[in-house]
């Protein structure tokens, strides 16, 4: 049986409750556990199966071993009424990122606008999560955050940058919102993985080798090669890519006193320790704009359903059913899991059940 | 001889002067004429060709027209102590845009962060100069603006998008500035109409053609075809380019109220007038971030040097020299051409005389 073939579906309530015991297990306390939960179960709601309980036995992994704190006392570091620097005390960034996003949040009802740089977090999930937070405010959300070293610059032969996601959202009237969440890398490493399983050959354009040269091999990426920017190359803009990458770098990293770069520390407990530390943790970027502080927030989002309503009738590719509107796939994805329950594949399942074994903590 | 063959070089205090008296000849008042002469210099400096002088005509053929105002009043529509929304009364985009950049500067230094919305305005020359005005407060600057349609969404078969640009920079200590300034379109429609002057192909992903086939042929995207979005195809990340173009599009356009997506304005006489009005002129955005909102200035400028001089020293891909850091070609350029002069190309010379012709004002 293919490790890609799903080992059954499981209703989202059944994965969150699980995900929030786990936390729970190790000392986080209720309310963060709960809210770490969220953000996962958000993931594997929109579609983001890299993301979301995938992801649950590399948290587990760090905590089990103390590489994470799970009760962290967030620091404001410095402040001004719109910008807030903070300091993440190793906590969970699934826990970390929710309560620096609030601070944003909180600016911007206040001033118009809020903008928060953290250092000294873990990995926080989906960006989209946060943005989708602010939606709920009339607020556009905005959510960046660099990551482990898997990119590399144009022109480089070895990883430097993460694959370094933005997010920001719009709320519609009638619409759904638009909610642009993506990475800066040309695809996810997930993708990669995958095709890795099946014994695919990947597109060029995708990623090098540990040599540097361009490779369609998926086991020459994961053997010390890296991913390319989106873009991919030269003549199709990597550049921008590499440039994306570098701006989520600076605003997550260096404005908040973050590792960055290639010193990024790893996501899992199997990914090598960086040779060097130049700031604490990994870093995140959240902002928040108060539509209210430029234009009516009706006026605002009747035009966001012109603009959908437009562009959905652009005149289509030919083998294309048109464009869609980002945000349209996962929110095409959340409205049918709600029903149908989370695909969850082989290796995952088996992970859950690991971590049920060892806690004693009912999965199925 | 080939119109692709510079014409000769000029000292950048000569086109400034012609720039300058050129607005002036049209009553756009002594600073203003001044200031949007600056920007177009910076672009000519920079490299960036398409952007300065070589645009002159357009402005010119505008003013002449009657369809830019010559000395706009800005009016401040709403706002709060870190945002606003502006109108610009229908000026030069290099006259409203410096004043509404100013603006986003002037809340920033007072409550950490500024965010300007602009509608009623035109074309605004290159995003990087106004990024580069808030380097010298210690400010991340942050520009965008939505630009006249010719990039499709991913899928589509038409233009519906411009190539709209985002720019941010980030100031370095003993290096120069990270310098981010990028279309979000694979490249400027300028290389297209490059390849069409010298009867060369292009590479596929650039561009479709009428009937939202892929070509390789510059004609035929001139004729009606499109570019596009950063990515090129959905297997590269094309969804991506195109919702960068998007998030554009609703902080500069929907946000302030102006038109968006392809009721945009056009740039020159010699484009269409969209079919409809959905809001007064085309939009920009501007940010400003204080560093010491958020961090030690100092520090931040030390730990970007060494983020610049670690990614210079990336293991270079085989048959390059390796990596460059966001700004390095521009600032190069810059510093080559105070020196040189700017190249220009005949039909550029021949619009900056015809234009001295028309005025009485002397070129060369």
């Amino acid at each position: 049986m293919a490790v890609t073939e799903p080992a059954g579906t499981y209703p989202i309530a059944q994965l969150h409750t699980f995900c929030r015991r786990i936390f729970a297990h190790f000392g986080v306390p209720e309310a963060d556990a709960q809210v770490a939960a969220d953000v996962l179960a958000a993931a594997d709601l929109r579609g983001i199966d890299s993301h979301g309980v995938a992801r649950l036995r590399s948290y587990y992994d760090l905590l089990a071993v103390g590489r994470i704190n799970p009760r962290p006392r967030l620091q404001i570091l410095r402040e001004t009424p719109s910008t807030a620097r903070i300091d993440g005390d190793n906590g969970l960034g699934l826990v970390v990122g929710p309560q620096a996003n609030r601070i944003a949040m909180e600016k911007a009802q206040a001033v118009g606008s809020g903008w928060v740089s953290v250092c000294n977090s873990n990995h926080y999930g989906i960006a989209g999560y946060y943005v989708l937070e602010a939606l709920a405010y009339d607020l556009i959300g905005w959510a960046m955050t660099n990551t482990t070293r898997i990119v590399t610059p144009l022109w480089g032969a070895e990883a430097m940058l993460g694959t370094n996601p933005i997010a920001i959202a719009f709320p519609g009237k009638e619409e759904p919102p638009i909610v642009i969440d993506m990475a800066t890398s040309t695809v996810a490493y997930g993708k990669i993985e995958q095709a890795q399983r099946l014994e695919e050959s990947l597109p060029y354009g995708w990623a090098i080798d540990r040599d540097g040269r361009d490779t369609n091999d998926p086991d020459a990426v994961v053997d010390g090669g890296a991913q390319l920017p989106l873009g991919s190359d030269y003549a199709h803009g990597g550049h921008k890519g590499y440039c994306l990458a570098t701006m989520v770098d600076m605003l997550s990293a260096v404005l908040s006193g973050a590792n960055w770069g290639p010193f990024t520390p790893p996501f899992s407990l199997q990914q090598a320790i960086p040779s060097r530390s130049v700031g604490r943790g990994l870093g995140h970027f959240f902002g928040a704009l108060r539509i209210d502080g430029f234009i009516d927030p009706d006026e605002f989002k009747t035009q966001v359903d012109a603009w959908i309503r437009t562009l959905r009738a652009t005149r289509p590719a030919p083998g294309t059913q048109g464009p869609l509107i980002p945000g349209d796939p996962e929110h095409e994805a959340e409205r049918r899991r709600r029903h149908t329950g989370i695909p969850l594949l082989i290796p995952v399942v088996e992970d859950l059940r690991f971590m049920a074994e060892e806690t004693g903590i009912a999965f199925d």
